[in-house]
């Protein structure tokens, strides 16, 4: 994938549009489908999880889906030094991909109401296809994948976006997966299954307005979109003068000149050479600090996350039952985008975050990324987290998303926007930047330079 | 770094002047360089290396420099489903820089005559700058690193590249280093050291013509030089009519529009969905098929490469005498790209391969890898090794290339590059692709895409 944006003014357009014929109410969509299936999810012992075997590194009897293993990790960047944790190891590729296609000529999404066990609104909309090579070749014999050959090699129509994008990467290492949009032509049939719909981009803003609507996978997905062209100048549309909105589209359509992005660049790398990352996989036994028992494994203190087992009774899922570990982090995380009009444009402050599982030591995260469950006392609270605190006349946003029901148990994290006044003064070290959406956007589009949760809250700034 | 190239006319134009007043014969200065200093190589056992300790794995005492430890390797690339092997790992990331100014208006680039233990040709061209952390902090208590500051935050001048990239990934862990090239203000005085001298391009690729004159860390930075510019044409210059040159240059110039590069990114991405990799850290004495003692780390069968300790004594090093662990190859390295007219331009063959030590799985290598001590037998022998015995009237370049001397003994490489006649047909798997220079030289500049075989390969075709 290049730099250069796919299709920017049809998804403006299908941004501007709020409802569409073709799915006129999106919320009674999605609590319809919640009602016609019912979801049981019990928390289980790790030693009583069928087919899973717990010693130095817990997996499936297969080999194949998912094993947590444990991690020793070294690094100069931020407050402690060094640390062990246990954390999930999941080679495979998986896609995540959103098939898009015009009715009337608005570009429309094919979203799915989707249950994930581990989510507290079970079922959200999730991308079109959302499955691990575990899945779609059918390890464990469940349904085919519906839509899944729009998006494999060969039968592929028109691809808007296709990038490898890391995931959270301080529960698993090196973990990403591949994001697509692909469009089919307008004249092309393309058959809804029961779970879908098709939503515009506008209806997908309204769903991430108000939280818990949206799952992970797709709002990566939709972090992806790109709403200006490097020279197309910042024209916004007319319907738009003023407010934050139309701060945030202008933004988006100020990617700056070819220059930024070098000048981007070069500092990232500045920082990756700054920060130092020794992380070895070792065995769960072999971790400091933790206990790893038939009923889970957690931090002594109860810090962090624990490793669970859950069972899972569903009619709606490719296998109407199973059990499998989760994460379950400790309740609290807050993700914040600090914002500011800064010569003339509103541009974001991003972080450069040394993380464990980040396929390259470094990678631009949120201007603040608060969790709770990862500090010894309020000495180790990461820079910022006092804005968390601003008059609530400063604040843009405030939603609660989910993390990846498939991994993680309960995992909510509080996505916030603050604007600063322009006249607010503040000071930040070298690992900081101001960014337009249009440059992180850039960024995204390269590959593994911003992480989930910067994509996460960038994909609720439509 | 972004795929728009900088200063593509300002290279072309270097590399079309065969010689310069400020270094009139170029192979005469590195004579007189290594002339002037004297070294002395000798191999120790790996006990006797003061300062190394070898257990579990192979280290330094300060925890600096670099380790060797076990690997466990499973993937369905290649004929090989599993195996064990020892790698460099060497987590931090060095510069590799050279320096570039105008005289009377063309491009020079500062090199340095640098000696390098494990080089059969012990002095070559390096780049101005060729430093770990490790060197340029200071660890071992020598001389500072003579032009690092023009390289360093803060006090560059114009940055016309700097990329992350990968090196040898069968030998070293997610080894990467930043190249970079900068250029100085034609006004602002540049001193010039004893070892250093200022060459074009043209002198360059002289040099590299002849073989074992510029070093592994000058061809990575060179590969990163682009001569076209999209939307650029194809002009060539009047000089150059015809000949295999002129189609290099035109190649080179031919990046293909955007849509080419998202389709090779989105291929490549296939390839990396398409095939499994499971690497693993493991104790140097848990490798099936080696053997570990005092003298040495070798396979029982003598195959692939030995880890042995030199001796080293040198007047021109920042440290006059030193001991380290090296890996020493079995001869015969060759690597090759095929090439052909193909729709008008001259097109190169590129392979997407799976290496343990690649930071993300997979990347592009040239199309015939050959590591004859790689395998079992000729039944495991790479795809078009078959190629090396085309007839001479199809080879457009054969030199011996070293790679880095600083790490690897005596690790001598076979570049080629073959030309099919136009109507000669070839089949080649869905994991090779025919691109322009000009399309995998804007690849290159995406970080992590092209390895470090055909970025020498691609170095080689100025």
């Amino acid at each position: 994938m290049t730099p250069e944006a796919c299709g920017a003014e049809d998804f403006l357009a299908s941004a501007m549009v709020p409802g569409s014929p073709l799915t006129p109410d999106a919320s009674a969509f999605l609590e319809e489908r919640h009602r016609s299936a019912t979801y049981e999810v019990e928390r289980v012992p790790l030693a009583a999880l069928p087919q899973w075997r717990l010693g130095e590194r817990l997996g499936h009897v297969s080999g194949r889906f998912f094993g947590v293993e444990g991690l020793s990790v070294r690094t100069d960047f931020g407050p402690v030094p060094q640390w062990c944790q246990p954390i999930i190891v999941q080679p495979e590729i998986g896609i995540l991909g959103i098939l898009a296609k015009r009715f009337d000529g608005v570009l429309h999404f094919l979203m799915q109401a989707k249950m994930e066990p581990g989510n507290s609104a079970f079922v959200q909309y999730a991308a079109t296809v959302q499955a691990t090579p575990s899945n779609y070749q059918r390890v464990h014999g469940g349904r085919s994948t519906p839509y899944l050959d729009y998006f494999m090699e060969g039968t592929r129509r028109r691809v808007l976006f296709d990038q490898l994008l890391s995931e959270h990467a301080s529960w698993y290492l090196f973990k990403r997966n591949r994001n697509m949009i692909v469009e089919v032509r307008e004249d092309e049939e393309v058959p809804v299954e029961e779970d879908f719909a098709w939503l515009t981009l506008g209806q997908l803003r309204d769903q991430l307005g108000l939280g818990n609507r949206v799952n992970m996978n797709a709002r990566t997905v939709l972090s992806g979109i790109s709403y200006g062209v490097p020279g197309s100048g910042r024209p916004s549309p007319e319907s738009l003068s003023g407010g934050f909105r139309s701060a945030v589209l202008e933004s988006h359509r100020t990617p700056g000149p070819a220059a930024d992005l070098s000048g981007v660049s070069t500092w990232l790398i500045d920082q990756k050479a700054r920060f130092s990352l020794d992380a070895r996989r070792i065995g769960l036994r072999e971790m400091d600090g933790w206990i790893c028992d038939d009923d889970s494994i957690r931090h002594r203190d109860g810090r962090h996350f624990e490793i669970i087992g859950v069972s899972v009774r569903a009619t709606s899922r490719e296998v109407g039952a199973w059990w499998q570990p989760m994460l379950e982090p400790c309740a609290g995380n807050v993700v914040a985008l600090i914002c500011q009009r800064r010569a003339g444009v509103l541009r974001f402050l991003a972080q450069a975050m040394v993380q464990p599982g980040l396929t390259d030591r470094l990678e631009l995260g949120p201007s603040i990324q608060f969790v709770p469950g990862a500090y010894r006392g309020p000495q180790d609270h990461p820079l910022l987290t006092e804005y968390l605190e601003a008059p609530e006349s400063w604040i843009r946003l405030r939603t609660v998303q989910s993390e990846d029901g498939g991994r993680f148990s309960r995992a909510d994290t509080l996505h916030v926007v603050i604007q600063l006044p322009e006249d607010h003064e503040i000071e930040v070290p070298g690992n900081y930047r101001w960014m337009t959406l249009g440059l992180l956007n850039r960024m995204n589009r390269l590959g593994y330079h911003l992480n989930v949760e910067v994509r996460s809250l960038a994909a609720c700034l439509l």
